[in-house]
């Protein structure tokens, strides 16, 4: 198992030295908006540990980044009055992972409407916003409700 | 949400009334092959509750999919001399899922070689088998070691 490198970008986002649309962050887990979002609402499931993928995480803290998934899956389904959701998850380059620190895709799927390709383009700033603001609204809204 | 169909193929396959390349089982989850793999020894985790997707599961009940899943890769990946693995989960036909019983695909990588698309073909049976033995073998030896 390669090493975990503590440069990477959500590794960065977790310190607080890059800036990120953060939606919900517990102890273990972290969530914040694809910049590059395959579909409206697209959400990353990061945990704090120090770990590339299914890997090296332990099972103690893959079971956290399950539960702030499932989560975040009820409230950007909510949030974005989508039909269904893709839970998605590379571990190592082999798999097309690109940044080495492990993340959960959320995509919210709409009937009809194909995912955009990985990386294709940058949200609108302000779009990421108000993205933010109401997948906010709508975990919080979820939390109540469990 | 939509209401849990008992009439499902993955239901069948928890009652027995239809074959499976099993390769682990526990009080909450079973996982068997895909008989379509995209890549060699792609694995399906399921739920024995009765539910769709991660839209109607219990946290309680995706934590233990989830516990599985990583059992799973981390043999998988040792099984098939991986160097990475996708974990993918839809929920709801607007998301492409198929069969409405909720199932973690669990995917073996190898650089360079991408995944089938999805229900290419059927694998030849004594592959699978072939397939069910080694991954058995590489369960048994990644829960002696956990």
């Amino acid at each position: 198992m390669a090493i975990y490198d503590d440069q990477n970008i959500f590794a960065k986002v977790l310190r607080g030295e890059i800036p990120s649309y953060k939606v919900y962050e517990n102890e273990q887990t972290f969530a914040f908006l694809d910049i590059m979002p395959r579909s409206p609402g697209h959400t990353l499931v990061i945990p704090k540990a120090a770990v590339r993928g299914i890997l090296d995480i332990s099972a103690d803290e893959f079971v956290e980044v399950a539960r702030t998934t499932r989560r975040i899956a009820l409230a950007a389904v909510s949030a974005f009055n989508a039909g269904g959701v893709i839970v998605q998850q590379f571990s190592e380059p082999a798999s097309g992972q690109v940044v080495l620190h492990m993340h959960m895709h959320v995509m919210p799927m709409t009937a009809g409407i194909d995912l955009l390709p990985a990386q294709t383009r940058k949200e609108d700033p302000k779009v990421l916003e108000q993205h933010t603001t109401r997948l906010i609204a709508a975990i919080k809204e979820q939390m109540q409700r469990a």
